[in-house]
This record gives structure tokens, C-alpha cells and sequence, in this order.
């Protein structure tokens, strides 16, 4: 099976892509081989697959996809080969990707899972992706560590529990995924360990189902900040700088409610790649 | 910059392959482009680079290169990359890759910063390797974890210290590298941590110098196989099995001095590459 990808990353959220407008790698795209793509070392590695596909191509394939007015659609697969709502890192890389090639314009409305999202190339290498609106809901405990944590549950098309710490190193190896309450999350749960570097500045750790500890996690980061500014009230500045163990990303609450989501996207090779697993 | 690769791996110890057989891709192989290709999120990702490049070219470009017989050498780069003088998992890549594409006959004899080696085509999917003579030298202290253990110093073309321990979890994390006696090995060291599981069979874990610890390495898998041979003495097996965390390799000690190691080889992907970073 032979097929062009590339690979990219945004803050070291990093990303196979598989340009497949017209749905024709349908058949080869089972869990399986997506998990076995993503093997850091028996396959290419990668925290996700982002699949760039025309959204009509794929609601002819799977009629569960959201109706949308966008060209493409955004189809999500984390390293275990599951779908995922959303991907705030991978839709950054998703739109440079679309842009630079010439299939779409700037700003870019894309389709995805939780929804359509337009993203703007900044012209500094940084994009900016709207995220939806915060569904801020109530607590629950996660436990890591040996130690747990309140955690605020915030719903950013997919779930998070945001647990402030007073160090990121309290959260221990992460080489298992935290506890949660499965009965507030029985589909999983990404969770995010958030310390206060200063006002309107946070950095974080999370671990995200299907994938693990991650270097970085868009939608993470904009439940983190919006955890803060739950906190901070009144208050709250209306940008947070949210440090990741990648990079730098920015969270900005807009006035009309919807979250914008600032960072970097990087493509670092392209080619045609023969699968011989 | 384009150019042909592949990724495949030996118990899951990983590489990028780059068919070179010219030389061509010269310039543009510096340590830093190397790091970036084997960069697990900001690149393809890999524990090294095997460049597959004729011995005539290699020497015309390096005349420090060992002069050989062989058509083929393995230029092998670690994943910082600098350059390394064997790899006992990445040989047997390399040999399938030349022995599939046609480019040599079963069994081939590569050469190697180390001296020449001769791999087999088992027939069964492993592939056998020799590794030339052990150099058996004294013993020394490594430290990780917070504990010491003495270490058998054993050269097989790389440096090894070898330390039996009593659970492999002993050594830690292995996130840093274990220290070592900088006077016995100034040029850095490759740490394994070996337990026995009965007769002629081990488990372990390595740390490699460059790369960090690996699910696997071939040369500090003989090199274990060697400190037990020298504990077990006369009553040593002629085979030795080695677990290591990406799967399970064979060491044989042959009557002429020389080890054989063995184990799989998997080839997952092809393709042309463009590097766009």
C-alpha cells in the first residue's frame, strides 16, 4: 500500500498526515493500521493521525459526521488508532498544510467532529484556531501519583479534568493515565496538571486518553485557561499564556464566549510512503 | 532536499535507512540534520540513521574509513549525530534491506567502523550477524538510580559496562545517563543492566550513549551474554538468549572466538522523503 503523507508538528503535539481528499484510503485506514503508524518504534510514530479528506467524501462514507458548509473535514485518529473529537496542535498543522498547498484560502474553515473551526495564518508562523465555546461543568477527583487532585471538568468538544498543583512534577511519570471518575467520564478523559507561573500565565502537563503523556494539547490548553480565568473572576486577563512541555501556546476568551487557540504549526517532511508492515 | 529512506527496526532498537550508495547525500549529512531526521516529535523519529553507501565511496569521502573487501558499508549515526562503530540490531535492517532489494547475495559481508561482519538470511524472518571477537577488559563502578554496582568492562567494537542486578527496575528511570568512570571509558559507554532468568537466559536494559535507553542493543546484548559467560565459566551453554524490551535475541560464542548475533529484522515503510525543515 503506497500513499503520500507528510509529518508535522505544533509545540511537539506531533502528527501523520494523510492527504486523502476523495476518501479512497478508506479501507486501508482500520485501528490497526493507524496504531501500527503511529509506533514510535515498530511503525513511523506520531501522537495522531490527521487525516485531510473533503468533508462530502466523508459523509458519504460515515453519515454519524456533522454536516458542514466546509471543503474539508478534519478526521481525527489518536495513537491507538480511535477517533477523536478534536485536535487543537493538529489543526493548526492541518490548515498550514491546506494553505501552503494552494487547496485553500486564509482564513480556512475546516470540519471537524466537535464541530467547524476557522483557523488564520498570523504571517509570523504562528495560526490561530478558533475552539468553540467552554461547556464548564462541576468537579471531580483524578488521582496520580499516589496523590488526587479536585479537577474541574471542562468539555472542549472532547473531555478534560484540569487539576491545579503546586508543582507539574506532583503528577509523578505519567507512564499510566491518572484516575477518573468513570461515571463523570465514561468515555475517558484527557487530564491537565496546571501550576501559576504569574497572572495571565500558566504552564501544564496532560495526559490524554489514547495517546499518553503528551508534549502538548490544544484543547487542553484552553481548558487549563479557562479553569484559571474560573479562578481569577472578575479579574481575568483576557489572554493566557499557557507554557507546555513543546512550547508556548495562547488562549484568548473572545467576547462573543468562543475560545482562540495562538501557537506554532511546523511541517518537516513530505513524501510518498510504501507501507511494507 | 529529497531523498530516498526507509524505517525499520531489530527488536524494536529503530532506524531510519538512507540508501546513498554514491555518496551523494554528503553534504547534507551533519550531526544536526542526523538529530532533526531522528527527533521523535520534531522529526521522523528514530534511535539512528544507518546510511547504506558503498565502502569505495565512504573511503574517497573519509579516508579514516577501515579499508575492506565489502561492496556495502553501514555509515551507521546515533541519534545526536555523532557517529557509532557497530550496531548489532541495525546490521541485520541494513543486510535485509540490501539482500530484499536485490543489491547483494545471502549472506553478505559489511563493512563497519568496527571491522567487517558477515550476516545470514536465516530463512525464518531472523537474520544472524557476527560481531566479531569480545575484548574483555577489568571491571568498574556505574552508578544510577542512587545505587553502584561493579561493571564488566567489554569492548565489542563499542564500549560496554555490564552490571548484574537483581531486578532490571533497579537501575530507575534511566531518563539520565548512568554515570560511569570517565578514565576507563573517556569516550562515553553504553550501560547494560543484566538480570539472569535461568540457565543461558537473561534479561535486560541498556542505556546507549547518544540515544539514551533503547528497547534494545545488539552489541550490549552479546556483551551481557559475554559477562555471564565468563560467571558461568566451564559451565557455560555454547547459546545464550537475551531478552530485551523489544523482543528476544541469540548469542552464540563460536569455537573460533568470534559471537553471532541473532534476531529479527522488519522493514515497515519506504518512500522518497522531502525535508522541509
Amino acid at each position: 500500500m503506497a500513499f503520500p503523507w507528510l509529518k508535522g508538528h505544533g509545540t511537539e503535539n506531533d502528527f501523520v498526515l494523510l492527504p486523502d481528499a476523495d476518501g479512497s484510503l478508506h479501507g486501508a485506514l482500520e485501528p490497526e493500521f493507524v496504531a501500527a503508524l503511529c509506533h514510535r518504534r515498530r511503525g513511523i510514530g506520531a501522537d495522531g493521525v490527521l487525516r485531510v479528506i473533503r468533508a462530502n467524501s466523508l459523509r458519504a462514507i460515515d453519515a454519524s459526521i456533522p454536516v458542514t458548509d466546509a471543503e474539508w473535514f478534519m478526521d481525527y485518529r489518536n495513537a491507538d488508532g480511535s477517533t477523536s473529537e478534536m485536535c487543537g496542535n493538529g489543526i493548526r498543522v492541518f490548515a498550514r498544510y491546506l494553505i501552503e498547498a494552494g487547496l485553500a484560502d486564509n482564513p480556512i474553515t475546516i470540519g471537524t467532529r466537535a464541530g467547524d473551526r476557522v483557523v488564520a495564518a498570523n504571517g509570523d508562523g504562528t495560526y490561530s484556531a478558533t475552539m468553540g465555546s467552554a461547556d464548564i461543568r462541576g468537579t471531580s477527583k483524578v488521582r496520580a501519583n499516589g496523590r488526587a487532585w479536585e479537577a474541574q471538568d471542562i468539555r472542549m468538544g472532547n473531555p478534560h479534568a484540569v487539576a491545579f498543583v503546586e508543582d507539574l512534577a506532583d503528577a509523578g511519570s505519567l507512564t499510566e493515565a491518572p484516575e477518573h471518575d468513570p461515571e463523570v467520564y465514561p468515555e475517558g478523559v484527557n487530564v491537565e496538571f496546571v501550576v501559576r507561573q504569574a497572572a495571565g500565565h500558566l504552564a501544564m502537563r496532560v495526559h490524554e486518553r489514547g495517546s499518553g503523556e503528551t508534549r502538548s494539547c490544544g484543547t487542553g490548553a484552553c481548558a487549563a485557561a479557562v479553569a484559571a480565568m474560573i479562578a481569577d473572576g472578575a479579574e481575568r486577563p483576557d489572554s493566557y499564556v499557557v507554557e507546555v512541555p513543546g512550547g508556548t501556546l495562547g488562549v484568548t476568551w473572545q467576547a462573543d464566549g468562543e475560545l482562540v487557540l495562538s501557537g506554532p504549526a511546523e511541517i518537516v517532511a513530505s513524501g510518498e510512503l510504501e507501507w511494507l508492515n
